[in-house]
């Protein structure tokens, strides 16, 4: 089976033209098929504030009234892709930037109204995975930005980490899946404040665990739930680790 | 050889909702392969205006700074483009939205700085004909901003019309390639302000002959060069017409 290595990467990374440069050389030099997923909230947040919108985030998760959905469609979409997308070319790779509208690539449900209303925010139901891997034979290098559609002409705006893993999971029957989580720091520390305490590996049993005793805590909660979930459906290993890291093989071990 | 149907559209068309959905639909029944070619100024006029930028125009061409870039990048390849991608996709037609950096469908060359500096603004030098017929042959319907690269890590504003004539000119050896140009008005005109003065054959001499009598003036010049060279590079017909009117098989016939 195809070794696929299915790489996100959040905002901070790709919106600086240093990091970005310094990762997408990374990057390059791994071995194999590729698909990079990006966020851009940094600077989804300043473009709306440039525009007089308010950013609200519940739990992490922006609030995406239709106005705030006109701003993630231009960044995610528009600036930070195409600019991730021109970057890869210079170096040779022939890349393709994509939302899950294009080639209805990931369908999705706008989130139902509970206690919060995100407003134009997308649960995924649906890859294509068949598009991704035509791509892939043809030796493109996919980019998606995470925004997704609903089938009836609406843009939602979708969670980075819950792309990667649904399009990790969605390959794994086709492709022997490596997911690598980028973030800022080397992996999944036991105390946040110490760079010295990283946790080699993770399974479930052990995260159960870490989790109860309040040492995995806030936004590391849901990435980790998108790994387990994505090792439960085939994926072969999920990987959290430092950008800067992203072809060293370094970082907490999903297992 | 295959039919196909290269059709650009202006930026009011697109991007009011109600005028694109009429225009997707009657886009959507016109028969065989199809490739849109979209612009977008009005809106990233307007998108440049609320951030505190000021639009400069010389002879109807943006100058484009490196924040006017930005602008129309967030524009034309987020905003614009995966808004008709999603409604495409509504209407069941398999879109996909690129930019000339995507599958480096469109390579291109800053436009030396003579009298006027335009910024960053492309020549086209190249286009990925190989690329665009794969996605073709795969029934993708892709979708273009106007927007190109140079190789070297740049998207460059390129206008749509010159895109859509060397997009067409790139496909004339593999495809009988007819090429349309939308617009406000139902052809070119012998009288601006009169409806009822359709040109309905334009050759390359009576186009002299009226641009030397200043009957042919303004915009509809550089459009018409465009529209010639296609022709001259061996696109079958070119069409100038009201988007109203993209399936009636109206409008100025070039030749």
């Amino acid at each position: 089976m195809q070794q696929l290595t299915i790489i996100k990467v959040g905002g901070k990374i790709v919106e600086e033209p240093e990091s970005l440069t310094a990762f997408l050389k990374d990057l390059a030099v791994i071995a194999g098929d590729k698909i990079l997923i990006h966020g851009g909230g940094r600077s989804a947040t300043a473009m709306a504030e440039k525009l007089g919108l308010e950013t609200k985030m519940t739990d992490g998760r922006r609030i995406t009234d239709a106005e705030m959905l006109k701003v993630v469609t231009m960044v995610y979409a528009g600036l930070v892709n195409k600019n991730i997308v021109a970057q890869l070319q210079k170096l040779g790779i022939d890349a393709i930037g994509l939302t899950g509208a294009d080639m209805n690539l990931i369908l999705s449900q706008k989130r139902p109204v509970k206690e919060i209303d995100y407003g134009f925010v997308g649960d995924v139901r649906q890859v294509n995975a068949p598009a991704l891997l035509e791509l892939l034979k043809q030796n493109y290098l996919p980019v998606i930005a995470p925004l997704t559609h609903d089938g009836n002409g609406n843009l939602l705006n979708t969670n980075a980490d819950t792309i990667a893993a649904e399009v990790a999971k969605s390959l794994a029957f086709d492709c022997n899946v490596r997911l690598i989580y980028c973030f800022e720091k080397q992996g999944v520390l036991m105390n946040e404040t110490d760079e010295g305490s990283l946790i080699p590996v993770l399974d479930f049993e052990l995260f159960q665990q870490y989790k109860s005793e309040g040492i995995i805590q806030g936004g590391m909660i849901p990435k980790l739930e998108n790994a387990f979930q994505a090792i439960a459906s085939g994926v072969k290993e999920v990987i959290i680790t430092r950008a800067s890291d992203v072809k060293a093989g370094k970082g907490t071990f999903i297992r």
